[in-house]
């Protein structure tokens, strides 16, 4: 049976980290609310007994699970994108987990007064916070995933281990946000982390990523979804 | 070999989750950084081929895990707080999952601009922030933990099945932070979520987490945790 993703139509948005694993793998799946409507993710929240308090969730058969990087956990092992060894399967839900709140950071810099207010209501502190993350979030995370590729001891080709796993789609999907939300800052900073980038451009090229990619299943960027471009959050060329 | 938790000294904090879990499965733990200073969480993070991007992390013999959620998925199995049924272990991982939303959001409240700058640097954003926080957030997370205890097939006793897991203890910590953080708030609202309060109260008096409570490993509340008392953020009575 196929999988069954549940997330908002519209944006690419948390549902994104999903769907490149799924079409990585090529699996049979369905985005419910592209064929069903966005309503159909309250009407079946409202009855399952384990409710997720927000999409994206994944439905497959029995089991509904909820948040991205629980997702990718179970899919993992099951679409081939995980290690088979425990402690380096732990080891990238916990790389997943980060990008995760890097993510979530990612989007609080146009919302930080909180996600029920306009980005046009909270401009000025929008301002503030961006600096911060521009200067020092951002730095830290990409060194951070640069250290992990450095110490990697199967080599750099991968975040973890030999072969391809979630967390390269998910660090795909980070970059790519990062590029369209700050391509001053990343024009400045991109340079600095090379083995980020040449997973990232690798990624790109994997044959049905590209088609996917290229499809319209892939949803453009835009200023409704988590990494937008607001000229004025971006600093400095 | 005992466990060794990683987490900076002085505050609870994101290590207290793990603690409270350790605590009630009366497991041999250390608490590193207490003991040896915090410059023992660099010390270790330089040299280890999975560095994790913040503490707390664990290290069990040759796994080193980091993110809160991830160390409890680990320690579940093991320390007797999580079930033996995959679907709900996966459940139990997300609600867990879900409360580190949460207490993010909470210290979000004194930092919405950023975690680099002092509170005192953000007053203005900060009760901004806290309106939502006290009226949207706070309520849809109180709301979402009564209802998957409504919900649970095996009864309201716990949040999965019909033992207590490390998600219930989490639950305990949440709470007991959010009644020191926003006490008008919680008198206000506290009483419109029935279940979670009759289960956070049952904690407290479980004899490990009574004797650990009353214990000097329990630090008390403060201006530096993620969880802070400023009652200009918590409305009005």
């Amino acid at each position: 049976m196929a999988y069954e993703l549940y997330y908002w139509t519209g944006i690419q948005g948390r549902g994104e980290y999903v769907r490149l694993a799924l079409e990585e793998a090529g699996a049979d799946y369905v985005d419910v609310a592209r064929e069903r409507g966005d309503r159909a993710i309250a009407d079946f929240s409202r009855t399952v007994a384990t409710p997720s308090f927000a999409p994206p969730f994944l439905r497959d058969g029995d089991v509904v699970v909820g948040q991205t990087a629980a997702i990718l956990l179970y899919l993992g092992g099951r679409l081939g994108l995980a290690p088979a060894e425990e402690r380096l399967k732990l080891w990238t839900h916990q790389i997943q987990l980060t990008i995760a709140d890097f993510v979530l950071e990612a989007h609080d810099v146009h919302h930080p007064v909180g996600a029920e207010k306009y980005y046009e209501e909270q401009k000025p502190e929008a301002r503030r916070r961006a600096g911060e993350f521009r200067e020092a979030r951002v730095p830290k995370f990409l060194t951070w995933f640069e250290t992990i590729l450095e110490r990697n001891p199967a080599g750099d080709a991968f975040l973890v281990g030999d072969s391809l796993t979630y967390a390269d789609l998910s660090l795909f999907q980070v970059m790519s946000g990062l590029d369209y939300g700050f391509p001053r800052l990343m024009a400045r900073v991109g340079g600095g982390y090379p083995k980020v980038r040449a997973l990232v451009a690798r990624i790109a090229e994997r044959p049905r990523i590209k088609v996917y990619l290229a499809s319209d299943r892939r949803l453009p960027n835009s200023e409704d979804d988590l990494f937008r471009h607001y000229p004025e959050l971006d600093g400095a060329a």
